[in-house]
């Protein structure tokens, strides 16, 4: 059983995030709100996403979970206008899930999750650098970025307490520095990894621009970022597996 | 004899509606005013659209008629500013449409009538159902149809007072219900066709979402819409013929 | 040695008037400004460039010369907010060109002046015809002529003291004139050229819309385009080859 009601912006917001990575998922309609994790064909980035029944507007689901193509229910979230609301409910005997904004109604074919690829475990690293950041900031270093390089350093000195990015190009170079002013956090610790800047673009979509995004970050190790969505009532985390170091 | 100014706006709305289904037209001078009838390549869809003198700041016709290209004439109606007046003089020597906006004078070459399309006569339908909606929710249910079909169903529910829209796509479906109260009229009768979207979106490009349309529907019929353009001072009727039901 | 401070809107509106011609350029750092001369590889289109030290926050040179790529440099200025200020170091050793923004460093690899494309000497033609004109008026004229021809003739009618602009299509032909009231100057002199519209069309987008241009004109002669950027501490000249005329 599932019925519940939420705004256009939220959901949509939330579908964003996951859509970064991967075209289908598993969505776990939990008693206490909507789950996902996924992760994308290449096994290098992943995404664990919540979003709390106190985000919806109203909220009935009892463990039940449903695949979906992400694209498609995402054009239908499209179709409200601003602040419309959006009413999902299940009909578990034709496994569709029937959409309904104001007076217009989408009956959506569901996917069997076995047939999806399956949900990662995300792993509990215990990574030393942590660092708090603007999510625009994280936008102007990944915009510069690919201007030059298709990877992406990350890092954080701890002699000066800064979080660096720096990409190297074939003539070009970037490097920006962030020092605990620019920064809302920073725990220094021994960080400098390597990624492919594709991944990061895509997330990078989908964090919000005047949001918090805290980075945990090590040597040769994976990135995770975390951020809230919907006011706080969701909560999204990425984690995108380091490069080798090409030097 | 032809010599008319007019905004640019009220020209390039009551071209725009004519050429979402043909490239090429006859546009009739008469002494009350322009008067376009065209019909598609398929012969699926027609438009009768009249353009009243009085939507016109100064407009002297005696009748004859000129064969335009509608996306030359539409680009240079294009040229003016929002508000601009456009001067239309027909040099009836030389077969050339002068249009003149604040001293760039545009000399259009005209196309002879008789090599263009014949215009269709079109019919007189005794429909039973007539459906008054805003011009924006036919822009919501065409979007929505186009999501999952090549093909529109548009309908009366007699027993519910309902006008209704469905669209089944190979595993999703889009089902829109317009009772009385999102109407701004309804004369109910036995009303149930499907029609190709493909004609249905190039006639929505040219209805105002915030005017009024009146639908006249039967069953296995065609449709025709009616809208006002210029403040009621030019009308646009649309023809649509109906696809043989799939199922 | 070059340490310069400058608005990134100044920066990149001097680059867009060399980058509507060149791909590389050589930019002279003098002690008064910078300077930028450079001709189209087909040797019809020159521009003359010069960017007043009073137009920097702070400005110093000795007189050197860089080799630069315009479409990376001004990437790099683009990512700088409306407003953001740009600090441009040379390091000498490494030939290289430091760009900071706000905390993000780029690193801008030089090119050999010797190995661009050699500067123009722009000749001093005494033209007999002068008019002063709004950059939109260029950009209507430029616009409609586009719509018919791949070429446009510039021109004074002494007699009605007329600007002119002539476009002749294989069906349609666009006129445009403007007389004194219309033009900000007029000096009438015997002036009718032919230019290919590209290059207009090109120098046209580096034309302020709402600044004054001055255009030099003769008979079967260049044009010259004269317009002031950053607030009149800029200057750019702008030369094109007149087209034989083709009737």
């Amino acid at each position: 059983m599932f019925n519940a009601i939420v705004s256009a912006d939220t959901l949509g917001t939330a579908l964003d995030s996951v859509s970064a990575l991967v075209e289908e998922c598993t969505i776990h309609l939990n008693e206490d709100g909507l789950a996902i994790r996924a992760v994308d064909p290449a096994n290098v980035g992943m995404v664990d996403l919540s979003l709390d029944a106190t985000a919806f507007e109203s909220y009935e689901a009892d463990g039940g979970r449903i695949g979906v193509n992400l694209s498609r229910l995402e054009d239908t979230v499209g179709m409200a206008d601003a602040g419309q609301l959006v009413h999902l409910e299940l009909d578990e005997e034709t496994r569709k899930l029937h959409i309904q904004i104001d007076g217009l109604e989408y009956t959506l074919a569901l996917i069997d999750p076995d047939s999806i690829r399956q949900e990662p475990d995300i792993p509990d690293l215990d990574l030393p650098a942590n660092v708090v950041v603007e999510g625009r900031d994280i936008n102007r270093a990944v915009k510069a970025a690919d201007m030059v390089s298709d990877h992406i350093a990350l890092g954080v000195d701890e002699a000066d307490s800064l979080f660096y990015v720096d990409a190297e190009g074939d003539t070009d170079d970037v490097h920006l520095e962030l020092d605990e002013s620019d920064l809302i956090d920073l725990t220094p610790g021994p960080a400098h990894s390597l990624f492919s800047l594709d991944y990061l673009k895509d997330m990078n979509k989908a964090i919000p621009s005047d949001g918090e995004v805290t980075l945990e970050l090590g040597e040769e190790f994976p990135v995770k970022l975390h951020f809230e969505i919907a006011e706080g009532e969701g909560q999204v985390t990425y984690m995108l597996a380091p490069r080798i170091q090409s030097d």
